[in-house]
């Protein structure tokens, strides 16, 4: 294991970059993709290593240290009343060849948190927990929030048991493999926890346009995906007039603009991506005479995505028929936007504003273990700017002072939730 | 090999039809696909049964028969004046799975016509030859018109014995193999051919929809074919705002829509296809940062092609900067339209007219045999309709009586050619 001794001194506010950054790629050498990047899948060896990595630090540090039945490694300082906690943390694992920041950013910060926090202001009220959590980007298994639905609720054993990595590996042989098992599913939830507040990468490039350090979400985007499918009829590219054609392209193409189109005309904060075109035959010299392509619709406010996914729809519908093609839709993704606790929100911002931080009022354009939460508990998150958006990919980058920026955030936000 | 003897009985101008059909089943009993088409590639063990099959059946029926030597086989009718060759013919390979008419009606319906012609009026004029050309399709090696270009000028040994087909075969392995070897080509083209007149399937549907049987070639369409990359930037799909996107898909969707919808408006007998479209990473989530899609274009009139050809690049090149890509257009395929001879056209259709066949004065949207010998001797073309377009299919099909009034005009036509 790579040496724990090797920190940067004691942890002040004015070192915090150092000791973020330190910690950063430390724990990335556990997890060091042959790419270049970290590959840290659900139950692996290098998950492994940087659980039980972390698991020393914590210890190290004086926190309280356990490991739920499936995974989710907690550091705790204890509070005068036990029995409410205010937890913190994010994802330690990573998409195949990620970066450094997605995920186990959330994790550092709220250990530096903790420890500045007990360092200065000794026993907080509240039980004050850090969660490394198990699983949430879906990469090993076809399965996203494993870690965070396991704590939260929604987590079922049927749902996960049989499903195979890309190696064939079962669920159930990979979660015994690293010592795990699957949670008493007769056992109430954990009726300690009061809230939630997990600091990310923003994973999108507004803060960094816009030349802020730290970005407050206040709702996470409702998604909705499709697929849809174009029939026309495959011909010979020379030999069929124009006007005897039903080209399955043609009318994809015009769909596929439209729709971007009045996904722009209907602005801010709704996007709307077509992501994938499959194409048949896909031969220059072939009228196509199939299309499919996807779309991918994000909104903070359920209405207006139904009413966008309406309008969407009929005028491909009529593209289609203009066109003599025939088209399906099928909808194979659908989940509501996920606000986040307006007083949390609040307080974040307030006391962004009492520590002079540079700070954005946002939503989160992708998905994250505090929408998990957020059903059963107050639940918040702070962003900090991804360089030029860059995501899920070696290149991730933060620039050190505006992760610290992040972390001052954090601690102060934790103060006021566990400490008053 | 199948019986040569399972003929219909003597060839009348009535029986034409069930003579036409029982030989491309025949012809087509060498080459059978495990998939249910017509496989016969250049110098294949399929290819090498056909030639022989062929070679047989017009020795049989008293052709003077020989090949050159790379495997063009021709069956003639010795004329008067044997310094005058009259040629027809088409080719004799198929793409992988295609159709049993594609290339060998135009040798069935030679031959039939021989046979036809020497039976009623004996010895011609001049000497007519069915020609079972080697190759067109540029099915197993990536190099199309073997056949006609090695009768007609344009073919060279340095340009194919170094080509591999799929399985790795050398083109000079393959040609050996088969028993034949390269033209030598200090010796002079032929001198004796005076016109060449090919029939073959429409591979389209204009004359099925306009109800007529037989189609009278005024020009072989020229082609054009590009390659439009696009390149924007990735970025993820959720958190990415329209306004920071240069989406690749976005600004192609409205660069193929618009270029499409531009040759509608130009109107008949421009086509243009988009064919192929291929999208990086080509994932639902995440804003596509290249796409390239190919332009196949085609008109009768070079001029014409030139100005569309202008206008749709400045088009692009105005879409690409309103959405702040860079595109690149490589044309990788140009050639001429080529005119048929008006004269032999203009006696086919006096023909057709004699005769009452219904027939229609139209352009080839496909590349053919015919355009080869179209620069250094007089040639022509006639179509017979292909039911609703199937073309490089096992589901290509003519109506028998189509295909018979089809080699009536043929036979006509040669007669005038030959005998007078």
């Amino acid at each position: 294991m790579t040496d724990l001794i090797n920190l940067q001194g004691k942890l002040e506010y004015e070192n915090l970059a150092k000791h973020i950054v330190n910690r950063l790629e430390w724990l990335g050498s556990f997890a060091k993709d042959p790419e270049g990047g970290i590959t840290r899948l659900l139950y692996s060896k290098q998950w492994t290593d940087t659980q039980q990595a972390l698991k020393s630090w914590m210890e190290a540090e004086g926190l309280e240290v356990k490991f739920d039945e499936v995974g989710n490694l907690s550091g705790i300082v204890k509070g005068v009343n036990q029995t409410e906690t205010v937890l913190t943390g994010s994802h330690v694992d990573t998409v195949k060849n990620g970066g450094l920041f997605d995920g186990q950013f959330g994790i550092v910060a709220g250990i530096l948190a903790l420890i500045y926090l007990k360092d200065q202001y000794g026993t907080p009220k509240r039980n004050l927990e850090i969660v490394s959590l198990a699983e949430e980007e879906g990469s090993r298994f076809p399965y996203c929030f494993w870690g965070s639905k396991n704590i939260a609720g929604g987590a079922y054993k049927k749902d996960v048991e049989n499903l195979a990595d890309s190696n064939g590996v079962i669920f159930s042989d990979a979660i015994s493999e690293a010592g795990f098992t699957f949670k008493d599913e007769t056992k109430s939830p954990r009726q300690d926890l009061k809230v939630f507040v997990e600091i990310h990468v923003e994973q999108g490039n507004v803060l960094e346009t816009e030349k802020k350090s730290v970005g407050i979400v206040k709702c996470i985007v409702g998604q909705r995906r499709f697929t849809i499918e174009v029939k026309g009829q495959a011909n010979h590219a020379g030999t069929t007039p124009m006007g005897y054609r039903k080209d399955a392209v043609y009318a994809a193409s015009q769909m596929i603009h439209e729709t971007l189109n009045m996904a722009e005309q209907y602005g801010d904060p709704l996007v709307a991506t077509v992501g994938r075109i499959d194409i048949s035959p896909n031969i220059a010299n072939v009228v196509p005479g199939k299309a499919a392509f996807t779309l991918d619709l994000r909104h903070i406010d359920k209405n207006t995505m139904f009413h966008f996914t309406e309008r969407f729809i009929e005028n491909i519908n009529d593209i289609s028929r203009e066109h003599g093609v025939e088209t399906v839709i099928k909808k194979w993704l659908d989940t509501d936007p996920v606000p986040m606790d307006p007083e949390i929100t609040e307080l974040i911002e307030k006391k962004c504003k009492e520590k002079n931080l540079s700070y954005k009022v946002m939503h989160s354009g992708a998905g994250h273990d505090a929408q998990i939460f957020a059903p059963s508990i107050p639940a918040a998150m702070l962003f900090v700017p991804s360089e030029k958006g860059i995501s899920h990919n070696p290149g991730e980058y933060t620039a050190p002072a505006d992760l610290a920026e992040g972390v001052k955030a954090l601690i102060s936000t934790l103060y006021e939730l566990a400490y008053k």
